[in-house]
């Protein structure tokens, strides 16, 4: 197992504090980082494996932990509305991909659901990613970059409602305001029995997705949300969260079958 | 793109009637599939695309899918409760398990979280399975060549409560009746920072869990429960579905650090 | 304390046999009561206590209960979709119904919506409620006499479409298939300030029932749903419910506000 | 219908502004209302009916609504967690309780709940409610006379963990940290098939209280949790809100039967 477990210069470290905070940094030498909890010296992390406790100028503990994909997720620098890691979770499962996938989407915004596909279609796979606003594209190359998959992405500057370029694409992941303008190209774009997923915070949206869909000769068309709630727990106070997040969106899936007459020949 | 798009002899199909029903079968020459709508010839679609629409031998309308990971998940022929999609794509996500991953999971049971687990490790990860009722290690042995990952998974007939053979692991997931007792093993199996997900369908366990990462040293523990709820979509009746799966487990996570001593060196 | 306690002639009594059982009947002279646990002689049981324990003719124990609102609302004979308790128990408080209240209901189906609202305006107050489907108000009046509630509800065999005959009530409520259509002809009903609630499954109908009330001149408008989860207790082994009734319909509230020009005189 | 439209001097009027700010005043002579919206002079609506539009001072529209039970529960003055209305009408509704019941109720608190059950026992029913912290008492008797139903609540200075004065009541409701403490003096204090209701925030109190139940002599045992979920309606942008309470507290509910020996006699 020859993966790196000792923070090395130039490498990520989420220093965590408590569920609430924590922090994803950079371990350049002669920095230091401050939180409201004091300050850490950067210097004395590099070289010690993941997973240590450090305490800061204050005495406060701290853990340097390797970040994982939702850490990545979460903390995506972002212009817009977050994703969240339980809805990529389910796109991701929903749509079938995995090592070796090949992949479009749309539109890439700050790149969080980016970052999680090209983790999943590493190291053979390939994510196509539509975004016409340039100012996000680059946000999404530096998120891309940071959680060091940008090498699996095409970041294309192209509106995805006017066409894909792609073809026999295992699955199309659609995260924008009008998916259903999308659906046409997305089924040239797939090969047969490939996965489309549309992730919509509208019922509205979803309506349209999904009779959009219908028509265009896609099968196993489902529509879910997932509630996703959090447990406090301690013996003899154990309860659900009292607030929590109750709605993210709605996510919609198919797979493409051909129509009728393609499959006499 | 070189993947396989065309069904071949001895391939998996999913042959695809409706939401309610869709069957798993092996494309083998000179079978025929009965359903209670018609036969289908199996060396009719030998050959053809996936995605391919038929009709069976009363005219009703199938299509020929290629099984994604959630269909092996589904249809794992099994003795035990099954693990819903939903648990297993937030377990994966909360492990930060990827392609490269070395994993250790118990039980395996039938094997269908272990198929997804080695889905997700494919092509250079490992799957470490213990379990230690040799019936279920057949059944899993089965659907893992079934789902043709079966390469990336070392099955093997331990009793995991006492004690883990590996060393370094990226991340331990756990699905059985008593997961504290794993718990000081996964911590001695895991590498610094690495994640453990626990899967437990009552509160009690839960708590018993909880209680056994905290003492063990882990942090950035939570546990929540993902609520999955399908939508009838049809413009004008719109709404969620009226039976629904109103709970099957809580997923419980954390990541290991070291303790205060063990960084001083 | 007058109110009755003993099992008399003619009463109603709850067989209670378990969670998933019990049989609400008449106690009358000479009659037995047959269920798959044997059968029970209802001359013994009256004069008895309501909440004694009795034996079967094959000595399997039941509770000769007290029948309570909500058990005259699932065993209200019916030919429709049944009204939860939930969705009844938070109309009333939601549209401020209590004792003395004057209250339009349509439409009345089976009665047990009208049921509930007829117990908890009592003594004083009076239901007023339309159906046009005749088969239904005698099955409505049945059980509305079954629950001793008879006397508060006036029948109305009208189409609550085409307007209502009464004015100044307290409160509106509706649980049909075109509420919107009855928005205005509520409006005139209510009293300043009073409240109107609806019942529908449908996103849909909630559309068209918020813009009509937004139209009509109403304020405090809110829609919500009530998912109620049983939990399954018991030591050691304590988790939410398996299977849950996901989704019964939404309920939509609003309260009523002179037009600006009205409070000017 | 001779019930009080219009507002009279000394009466209480709820001035709504929006979903998220309205207030509950006393209409006093020569009085002024101050709101971050401007301020409204209270004799100008002293004599309109309940449900007319205002301007405020800036030209802010507000409506003098006639407040609901739900309205006294909001604005209760509290020193302590708020009893939510969706809990408190389904404790009323498994309770059974309507007007002339005669309910025992702990920990008054600040009489939100009080409020409640005195509203729905009107006009000759009896809510004695038990608390032990003089502090409260004063607050629950200022709510429960802002809501005019001081006359059909006892207040009740005494530890009911002690017992229970009172013999054949309709239903106990508890909402208070020790249930289970309760549960015998309840069994004492209900008349044969009359109600328990008792509201707990965690787990672990359920778990005790359905155990003492079950010790007692209860039938019909059951527990829930109402998850209320409110909708942003909207053409074309409908959808569950963001941000909702995801817990508040587990109802449990029983009827009590009869020991086996008592019915012999």
């Amino acid at each position: 197992m020859p993966k790196r477990q000792t923070i090395r210069e130039g490498g990520n470290v989420l220093l965590y504090l408590n569920k609430k905070r924590s922090y994803l940094v950079k371990a350049e030498k002669g920095k230091s980082f401050h939180t409201h909890k004091g300050y850490i010296q950067i210097d004395d992390i590099i070289g010690k494996k993941y997973g240590t406790r450090l305490l800061s100028s204050i005495d406060v503990e701290f853990v340097a932990l390797k970040p994982a994909l939702r850490d990545f997720i979460f903390k995506a620098q972002r212009k817009t509305q977050i994703m969240y890691p339980k809805d990529i979770a389910l796109m991701v499962m929903y749509s079938g991909i995995g090592p070796g996938s090949h992949v479009v989407e749309a539109g890439t915004g700050a790149g969080a659901l980016t970052t999680a596909l090209a983790f999943y279609i590493k190291p053979r796979g390939c994510v196509y990613s539509y975004e016409i606003r340039p100012e996000f594209q680059a946000i999404a190359h530096k998120n891309l970059e940071k959680a060091q998959v940008e090498e699996y992405v095409e970041l294309k500057g192209k509106d995805i409602t006017l066409g894909i370029d792609e073809r026999n694409v295992d699955a199309v992941v659609l995260d924008l305001a009008t998916p259903w303008q999308v659906i046409p190209h997305a089924y040239l774009a797939l090969r047969g029995s490939g996965s489309i997923v549309s992730f919509s915070p509208t019922i509205d949206q979803v309506v349209k997705t999904v009779e959009a869909l219908e028509e265009s000769g896609f099968v196993d068309l489902g529509t879910f949300e997932c509630i996703m709630r959090g447990m406090q727990v301690a013996r003899g106070k154990t309860r659900p969260q009292t607030i929590m997040t109750g709605h993210t969106g709605y996510v919609t899936y198919a797979r493409k079958a051909f129509q009728k007459e393609s499959h006499l020949i």
